[in-house]
């Protein structure tokens, strides 16, 4: 049987997140956390509505999940991200010994890679799931933005 | 005339936060943020009482800091941290673009200077203010943790 419960499926709802955040002028980018094919957080950047640097859509995310865990540490969760986590997210991952990271497109300049920002040991990192949607959706915005000033 | 608000100051109101995270059994962390000579945000550590690696003082008053002035951005903010922030926290005073941190005791070995973690240009720091206060309440915290065990 086939599983339908991939990579691509947790994406998609992270993308669909991103595109929440993309209507309501934030820079668009979506999360999903999930354990064992269940999503338990999802959440989209909101550093503009909320006039706070910190919204990004994994720091949502993660306290949202251990909100719903009841506990801080993110055991056998992997993370959905259309966008490759900057320093501040990778670093509140590395506090969360979350399992997995999964991120779509790459973050040259500000992600973490580049940055060389410290994962936890117990933390396995992938991207470039629905990298060319997430990296479109991206575009459309600035190019969006770009326009109307 | 003397300007009694200077970085001992400051970085005494940073210890009281600490002091209250400690009676509360956090790891005791306290930050402060100043514009102006005026505190606009207090906060101490809430990792284990919201359940939440997020929750590390800098970040909540990062937070509040920004909620005060209306906008995400700490320029002219001073912020003062008991011990030198980690990777997720001064990832996120990148993004506010804060205008200085004044930290108390080193971090060797998850903090932001061993970690490399990249700082805004806008972002000056400095440390050692009222390090070994800092850091006796940080050792007084775990050898009392130690003896609970």
């Amino acid at each position: 049987m086939i599983n339908p419960y991939d990579d691509t499926y947790f994406m998609k709802k992270a993308l669909q997140e991103a595109e929440e955040a993309f209507d309501k002028g934030e820079i668009p980018v979506g999360a999903v956390i999930v354990i064992k094919d269940r999503i338990i957080a999802r959440a989209h950047n909101l550093t503009e509505l909320l006039n706070d640097v910190t919204a990004h859509a994994e720091m949502q995310a993660i306290t949202a999940a251990a909100n719903f865990l009841g506990g801080k540490y993110l055991k056998d969760c992997t993370l959905y991200v259309t966008l490759e986590p900057c320093q501040m997210c990778a670093g509140a991952l590395y506090w969360s010994q979350i399992s997995k990271i999964v991120y779509g497109a790459r973050d040259e300049d500000r992600g973490c890679i580049a940055l060389n920002t410290k994962l936890h040991p117990k933390t396995k990192m992938e991207g470039g799931v629905l990298a060319e949607e997430a990296s479109a959706l991206l575009k459309r915005f600035f190019v969006e933005k770009r326009n109307l000033n």
